[in-house]
C-alpha cells in the first residue's frame, strides 16, 4: 500500500477502505507517513468528502491509535453527556449529579478550556482542594460507591488525533465533517461509555454556526457511535447567546448550585433537565420526557445537589462551597457594564463574550496560561431583554484591573441593540437519534 | 501575510493576489513554508484551479527564484522551440539547424531523458567527443559565430519548481493546469529568448491524453509568454505514436541526419517542416507556410546539414559521424520481434515503446543511471501499417541480451492488431495563437 494511491484516490472522488484507512492512520501514529502526505490528503477530503462507512472506520482507527479505558469494573448503565463546547456552559455539573442520584453511573474524563470556551475540569479546579485526577483504582472506586467521579484526561488518548488536528490546525482543513465527526468521536469512543448524549452547541458561541451544519454533524457521529455499539442521541442546542447569565469557572460553579437548588436561570435550567431526561431515557429510565420529570424531582428533593457534595468531598473538594457558594473567594475588582443605549437586545456574538471573560482572566490563549477561578461576567441582560442607556448590561469580575477596558469594549461590540423585538429562538432545535 | 490566509482563500476558491503568489514562491525557496502547508495549498489548486492571471504571477515568481539567463550578447533573433515530451522526439536536431541556417539564433538548453521520454542532451552525448557543457563565454561566442549551441541546463534554474515538483510528485498533484504551466514555462522563462514555439505532445506518448487538455495547456502556456513580451505559438501535435521509426540516442541522431538529407520518414520530417516554419515565422521570416518552403529548401540544398556539422565541430564532436552516419558504433545485440498475428496496427502505447526502448538501456530510471547510446528500437511497422504474423515489427538493439525478452513482451502488449484499418489521425491537431 503506497499513500501515493490513497491520496489520488480520494482526490479523484474514491472511496477508501478500511485497510487504506488504517494505513493511514497507523503512518501518522508511528510517523512513518510524513506531514506533507498528511495534509495533501486533509485537503483532498475536505473537498471530497467521506461515506458514513469512511467516516466510521476514520473514528475508529483513531479511537485504536492509543490507549482505551477499561470501565468493566463499575457496576451498572454508564452514561456520558459530551458537549461540543459553548459559552457559560456548565451543564456537566449539573446533569451528572442528577443521572448519579438515579443510579446510572456517570465516569467523566473532561477536557480544560481554551480559547473563548471553558472546561469543567477548570471549573471543578475553582472548589478550594477539589482534585481533577485520580488514580484508575480510585476513579472506579468512587464511581462504584457513589455514582460519579469527574477527572481531567490524563492520559494519551487518541494521538493521531493530536497530530492531525495540529496540522488541520494550520492548513485550514479544520472545517470538514468527517474529520471534525472522527476527531470528537474517535476521542470520546476511547472511553468505555454504554450510552452517549451529544450536545451538538449551535450558533455565535460554538463552532458549528448553523442549525442545518449541526444537523449533519449529530447524524454523523449519531451513526459513528451507534455502528460503534454505544446507545445515541444528540440534541441541536442553541449557543447563539451564553447559557444562563454566568460565564467564568467560580461564578458558573455557583450557578450550577443554584440551579441544583431550584434557583437556577430559567434557559439554564430548561437545558439540563432535557440533557438530563435524554440520558435517563438512554439508560433505560423510561422515556426522553419521564427522564425529564425525574429529573426535576432529584431537584426537588435535593437528592441532585447532595451527589455533587458527595463528590466534591470524595474528590478532596471543600463541600461547605457548594453548601453555601456565598463563601467562594470574590474577585479583587468588579465593573458595571452599561449599555449605551436603548432598545432590545437583538443578537449577541457570543464567542466574543467568552473572549471577554477570557480577557478578564477566565481562561487561557495558551495551554500554559493560568487562571483567574473568580474571574468572569454576571451577565444582568439577555437577548430578547430590553435596556434602557445607562441601565446596567453585565458585571465584570477580575482580579487585573487593566482587563476591564478591553473587556468592557468587546462586550458592547458584541451586542447589538435594535428598537424592535427579536424573534424568539428556541433552546433545542432539533433531536437526532 | 500568513500561510494559513493564502490556503484558506483558495480552498474557498478564492484569487490569490500578486503578492501572495510572491510570498508563497518565496516562502517555498527558502525553506520558511513548510512542507504540509506547500502540499494544502497544492491539492487547494488542484481542486480550486488559478486564473491566468495568478498562473502567470505563480509563472513569474517560479522564474524569478532562481539564476535567469542574460543572452543580450548574441545579435539577432533568438528563437526556442519547447516540447513537454514524447517518444522517439529527435525534433530539435533538426530543427535548429534548419532555423540557424537562416541567421536565426538557437540559443538552447535542453533537458536529459527520464523514465520514458528521451532528452536532446543525451542524444547528442551518443555523438563521440560532443560536449554538452559550454562556459557562459564560449556559448554566447558558438551561437554569435554559427548561429545555435545546444548544451545541458548545467545552472540552477527556477529552484522553487524543483521544490514543488518534488512535493507534487508524491500528492498526486501533478496533473493541474496551472501548476503544470508555471512548471514548464517558469523554467523556459529563465532563458532569454525573444520566440517560443511550443510543441505540446498529445497521446499514449505523452503526459497530456487527450487533445482538450493539451488545447487548454497550451492555450494557458501562449498566454503566460505573452505576458512576459514573448512571441509565443503552440502545437497541438500527435504523440499518439512514436514520431518516426527510431527510439534510442543513437538511432535518432542518424534518423534526424537522414532527414537533413531529406531521406528522412514522412511524418517525422513533416513534423520539423511544420515546426521550423512556425519558429522562422515568429522570427519575422514569414508567414508560417513561407517558414515551412524555407525549411524544406534548407534540407534540399544541404545548408541545414551543413549547419548541423558545424555545430557538432564546434562543440568537439566527431563531425564524420555526421557526414557518415554508418559509422555510428552498432549495439552489441540485435533482436527481430516478429507480429503474433495477422491484420492491422490500430493502436500502441507510446509510452510502453519507450519504457521498452528504457528496458534496453536507452534511457534512465533514476538521474544516476548510465545510458547504453546504442540501445533502442528501429520500428519496421507504425500505426496504420498492415502486419502478418510472423512478420517483423521492430528490431530491438542492446549490449544486454538479458533486455531482450521483457522488452518484446513489452512490445508486443503495447501493439493492438486489429481487423480494421484504423482512421488516420492528424499529425497536427491544432495551433494555439
Amino acid at each position: 500500500m503506497r499513500m501515493y494511491d490513497i491520496i489520488k484516490k480520494k482526490r479523484d472522488g474514491g472511496e477508501l477502505t478500511t485497510e487504506e484507512i488504517d494505513y493511514f492512520i497507523k503512518g501518522v501514529t508511528d510517523g512513518s507517513i510524513p506531514d506533507y502526505q498528511i495534509t495533501a490528503l486533509l485537503m483532498a477530503i475536505y473537498f471530497r468528502g467521506m461515506s458514513v462507512r469512511e467516516t466510521c472506520d476514520l473514528t475508529f482507527a483513531v479511537r485504536d491509535s492509543g490507549e482505551k479505558l477499561d470501565f468493566s469494573a463499575i457496576d451498572g448503565i454508564r452514561v456520558d453527556k459530551h458537549s461540543t463546547g459553548g459559552v457559560g456552559d456548565k451543564t456537566s455539573l449539573v446533569v451528572a449529579p442528577i443521572v448519579a442520584s438515579f443510579g446510572v453511573k456517570v465516569a467523566k474524563m473532561s477536557g480544560r478550556g481554551l480559547g473563548h470556551t471553558g472546561g469543567t475540569v477548570d471549573k471543578l479546579e475553582a472548589i478550594d482542594g477539589f482534585r481533577t485526577t485520580l488514580s484508575e483504582e480510585e476513579f472506579i472506586r468512587q464511581v462504584n460507591e457513589i455514582g460519579m467521579a469527574i477527572v481531567g484526561q490524563s492520559r494519551q488518548f487518541a494521538p493521531a488525533d493530536k497530530k492531525l488536528y495540529a496540522l488541520r490546525d494550520v492548513t485550514a482543513t479544520v472545517d470538514s465533517m468527517p474529520l471534525i465527526a472522527a476527531s470528537i468521536m474517535g476521542k470520546k469512543l476511547a472511553a468505555d461509555d454504554h450510552c452517549i448524549v451529544l450536545d451538538v452547541k449551535t450558533g455565535s458561541g460554538s463552532f458549528m454556526k448553523t442549525v442545518e451544519a449541526s444537523r449533519e454533524l449529530a447524524r454523523l457521529m449519531v451513526d459513528i457511535g451507534k455502528n460503534a455499539g454505544k446507545k445515541m442521541v444528540a440534541l441541536i442546542t442553541n449557543m447563539d447567546r451564553p447559557l444562563g447569565y454566568a460565564i467564568g469557572n467560580s461564578l458558573e460553579v455557583i450557578e450550577a448550585v443554584q440551579t441544583l437548588n431550584g434557583k437556577g436561570p430559567e434557559d439554564f435550567t430548561e437545558m439540563c433537565m432535557t440533557l438530563a431526561g435524554h440520558m435517563l431515557s438512554l439508560a433505560g429510565k423510561g422515556t426522553p420526557e419521564e427522564g425529564k420529570q425525574m429529573a426535576v424531582a432529584a431537584v426537588a428533593d435535593g437528592s441532585a445537589l447532595q451527589k455533587l457534595v458527595e463528590t466534591v468531598k470524595a474528590q478532596g473538594g471543600d463541600p461547605s462551597l457548594i453548601e453555601h457558594p456565598e463563601k467562594f473567594p470574590a474577585a479583587k475588582y468588579s465593573h458595571v457594564v452599561k449599555s449605551e443605549k436603548s432598545g432590545f437586545i437583538a443578537h449577541v456574538d457570543t464567542e466574543a463574550y467568552g473572549l471577554a471573560s477570557l480577557t478578564l482572566g477566565a481562561g487561557r490563549n495558551t495551554a500554559e496560561d493560568r487562571i483567574d477561578f473568580s474571574a468572569g461576567i454576571l451577565l444582568t441582560k439577555k437577548t430578547g431583554d430590553h435596556v434602557r442607556a445607562g441601565e446596567e448590561l453585565a458585571t465584570l469580575f477580575t482580579g487585573n484591573r487593566a482587563a476591564f477596558a478591553p473587556a468592557e469594549q468587546i462586550l458592547l461590540s458584541a451586542t447589538e441593540i435594535t428598537d424592535e423585538r427579536p424573534l424568539d429562538e428556541p433552546l433545542v432545535y432539533d433531536i437526532i437519534e
